[in-house]
């Protein structure tokens, strides 16, 4: 197998954007990363996208995006693993370079979701757990987080005020990130006084319903090195697992067994550990989500991670920094793109280029993407060249 | 770049199957491969699917099907490219195994259409189409192919029987493949006294609505020569590629380019040309279909599919057969499933397994999966080890 780098990435406004089309952003997206790769070509491009079909009654995205790209007749291949769509894609596109089939790859990721209304937003996003067993019979997946949370909270004595210091901390960076979609800074008194949405979940412990799109280019290590432009980062490791489906099917709802799969194997492929991340963005689409991912990539000891983030420990300057974007929580949730978007944040952490919320030295970082409520997990290490 | 082989095949029946889900017809073909391939493990998964989200509401296809084939934690993904789905999954999974990340892979197709309403179905399928320039505005897919018959037998001269032709000798051939879901034979007063969806073509021009699924076993090829199985079927040439994915959008509305693009990439990789192929199983959404993917293939000079399709050279016996399954208009077009199950069908036909229907002597096949009106199209060229 090659070596892959990143050597370009690009990311739309996230948030309510009534004024482009789902094709308009993922193109604004990609020529910002063809345009910072300094590239004149793509050999070939994946996208992730999730549900194309029920938010926009769009399918066949591949060849859509390639088109408005201006790239056919090159393969284009959209993939789809729920909100993990988009570390699928860029997983796809590792292996695609990888192979050597390919040399200069587009990896976007997309996702349109305010063209529905809430009720459909909220059964499209719905599909992405078990319908026949869950989503039919009427949970949703603040409801399947909760259930979640309050496992981890018998078990582990995790408290409402520990999930509202992941939503503050995230809002805090997300403030300092200039596509968020919601920077505004929050209290852990807000995020309580907040409407329960599924108890102990308040709306301010949820990731928002986003528009929004990301892209990253990648090529061999070798012609990375080769190019001249601006600083590759090299993809050390790739992991990609999956769990039951359903919640009910899994002997504990603590700990998520594809998260600590895929990122055992990309530890084990990178040759580095928990402890040489500087930097990490996971998937925060729930604050519980945050704290259980924490545990499970090994950064705290099992059932610690609601005291590591109310101790700062997950702070930028903390031990370990985690979404420093503002993550899925305050940058905000285009379920296909994010994937895609920790990826490109992960790359300007490690040149340098994260302005306010840079953490200093940073020289090897992490993305972990979750579909549904962790049937899927896909994990990238990544270290500067 | 590893050689990579074919060494399972699995199809379910093909139809209006009502006692099985998606989930279950998955398993069902999943398990045949496997079985026929006497493998004990698979390291990773891909699953072609155009649209479970329209089509069944559901999204997360990849970890699911990974589960209830008792398969996970492995990676599985969900692979889309409308009715490219299966050929653009089996891509990914060659080139998962061509990089060396894994060695044994499942890919699948599946598709269950018959769950929602023929108007439903109709606009899940339009969503393979540009929704903003074409669907949404009322075309429908036997439209925009209509509009490429027309054009093509002004250009060409084609006829209304040539087009019969095509679907006559499909059902003859898929008379002789127990999966097939419309296995009664057809004559060419029949196709011209049936139903007119849109001018020129009749219902019985057009591939049904189907319930399916179909599923190979890939593994490095030197792998595949040791584990005495069945005969291991070698992948000689894949080649991908798109097109605009509007109609209007394009020069020439007889040709394909993402065929001809796709076809020629398969066949430089291979070594082999048109002349070389023995047998072929082709994207016969709508009859014209296979008569403008005939020529762009190479097998017969532009403009004469039709005259050649009457003269029987695509027939069992003939100078090229074409659709020895019957193809998608008689064994049935499960959409996400249909490059996969052709596939299938190649991997029959060159272990001199495809009984009645047999090509005697077959060494080499390709496959040629195509999505929307060939906004994409993905070609792949197999040899008998």
């Amino acid at each position: 197998m090659r070596d892959v780098a990143i050597i370009g990435v690009g990311i739309t406004n996230c948030g309510e954007i009534w004024e482009k089309s789902m094709r308009d952003m993922f193109v604004e997206a990609g020529l910002a990363a063809i345009d910072d790769a300094s590239v004149d070509h793509i050999d070939s491009m994946y996208v992730g996208c999730m549900s194309g079909g029920l938010f926009v009654g769009q399918e066949h995205i591949g060849p859509l995006m390639a088109d408005y790209l201006g790239q056919a007749p090159i393969p284009a291949t959209r993939v789809e693993s729920a909100c993990a769509s988009g570390g699928a894609a860029l997983r796809c596109g590792y292996l695609d370079v990888a192979s050597g089939a390919s040399d200069v790859v587009l990896v976007g990721g997309v996702e349109k979701m305010n063209d529905v209304s809430g009720d459909d937003a909220t059964y499209a996003l719905a599909t992405a757990s078990d319908q026949e067993w869950e989503a039919f019979n009427g949970v949703t997946f603040p409801g399947l987080y909760a259930m979640m949370a309050v496992a981890h909270m018998h078990k582990y004595g995790t408290t409402p005020e520990q999930l509202a210091a992941v939503a503050v901390k995230n809002h805090d960076n997300g403030s300092l990130n200039p596509v968020a979609q919601f920077p505004m800074k929050i209290t852990v008194e807000g995020v309580l006084n907040s409407v329960l949405v599924a108890d102990p979940l308040h709306i301010l412990d949820c990731s928002p319903v986003t528009d929004g799109a990301a892209a990253v280019i990648l090529c061999p290590a070798d012609m990375a090195a080769k190019l001249g432009g601006k600083t590759p980062v090299k993809i050390i490791g790739s992991g990609h697992a999956t769990d039951t489906i359903a919640l009910h099917s899994r002997a504990d709802m603590t700990t998520l067994n594809a998260v600590t799969k895929s990122a055992g194997k990309a530890y084990e492929m990178s040759g580095k550990g928990p402890k040489d991340i500087d930097v990490c963005e996971v998937h925060d689409c729930f604050t519980i989500a945050e704290i259980i991912v924490s545990e499970d990539l090994g950064f705290f000891e099992k059932g610690k991670g609601g005291a590591a983030v109310e101790a700062g420990d997950t702070r930028i300057g903390g031990k370990i920094p985690l979404n420093t974007s503002g993550g899925l929580k305050s940058k905000g949730h285009p379920v296909g793109a994010s994937g895609v978007a920790q990826a490109v944040e992960i790359v300007k952490q490690l040149r340098g280029e994260a302005d306010k919320r840079q953490v200093k030295g940073a020289k090897v970082g992490m993305t972990q993407n979750m579909g549904g409520t962790g049937a899927s997990s896909v994990v990238h290490v990544m270290e500067v060249m």
